[in-house]
């Protein structure tokens, strides 16, 4: 339904709509990892007004190939200070959902994803954990927690759970969405149709 | 994958993980609406423990085979007291999920479902609401507060947005169920496959 360009351009702003929710939460600062150049990333957030979220957070770009878990648990590994790690594809994350994350007392806070993802996982003592995002990736960071003795939470909220990778995923964008991928797939001319006579309650087409 | 006596099985399960999060919750009483004959769904809640249940929650049984939209209607409509509309197929549903969305100061309060269903509802004043669940209830839920001026808050909960109705909302309660639903799918053999090469993190499927 959509072509590689279209889907480049939507997750560049799903980007810009999770960092615009962190830009209003409490975090102060956000580092973004890159698999694609450095400079092209920063050239094109500055294109769609991320030069704007500067006033209100701190923003840099990392280019790093290595594969996530390699690279979260170098990063981690060093970190004295507690991180929030946080998938780019969610753009229905809120400031609110954010926050009520990052306010847990708890050592560990995980925030699920749809089929076992972690969407959003929060660590007090980032030194202490070891992440580990393939597989049910829920659950083994749950488990993890335990291994290692430390306290945790299962943080519910159905805007982080939303990743959107599938076509029927973007039915959740343009009902919840009021940022900047909504907007685009909109533009795009993507659609929500009603079928009253199928079980689904809406359908994702191109007009 | 299931067949039809499993899947009413799997439906009363479901049920009664619902009833369990509301008897734990400040929630008093219940009442459940069925479309089957009342004394039959009595006698399989008494047989699955619904006597425990007693205990926590006064239950009562209501059979009505008119539409969801008619009936809840006239229901609302004569009641002067807070009213929850909660889905018998959530059973992720905790109590915690259910007091947060009941504690909301606004006189309507929208859990909302996968694909635009609302599988909660909360109304202060119902004898002021009329409820429209086909289509996108949630958006046409939010409508109808705006309309009728009530202020209203969208709960954000992953638990309560998971119904299960298709084969993949199993990958859902078999890793974040620890109730009567997931132990019953998991002893008739449904488990969790991993799949690492493909996109899809879990797969489903009858051992």
């Amino acid at each position: 339904m959509l072509t590689e360009s279209e889907r480049e351009e939507l997750a560049l702003q799903m980007l810009m709509d999770v960092l615009g929710a962190i830009s209003e939460s409490k975090l102060e600062e956000v580092e973004i990892i890159a698999t694609c150049p450095k400079d092209e990333l920063v050239e094109k957030l500055k294109l769609h007004g991320g030069v704007d979220l500067k006033l209100r957070l701190k923003v840099r770009v990392k280019e790093d190939r290595r594969g996530l878990n390699e690279l979260l648990n170098d990063v981690i590994g060093k970190e004295q200070e507690p991180v929030l790690i946080i998938m780019a594809d969610i753009p229905l994350a809120t400031p609110r959902s954010i926050n009520e994350l990052i306010e847990h007392e708890e050592v560990v806070v995980i925030a699920p994803g749809r089929k076992g993802g972690t969407n959003a996982l929060f660590l007090r003592r980032p030194y202490d954990f070891s992440v580990s995002y393939y597989g049910i990736s829920c659950a083994e960071h749950i488990e993890m927690a335990k291994k290692r003795n430390l306290s945790y939470a299962v943080y519910d909220s159905f805007f982080i759970s939303t990743d959107i990778d599938e076509i029927d995923d973007l039915i959740e964008l343009l009902i919840h969405g009021k940022g900047f991928s909504a907007a685009y797939i909109r533009s795009i001319g993507i659609v929500l149709r009603m079928d009253k006579n199928l079980k689904t309650r809406a359908l994702i087409e191109r007009s």
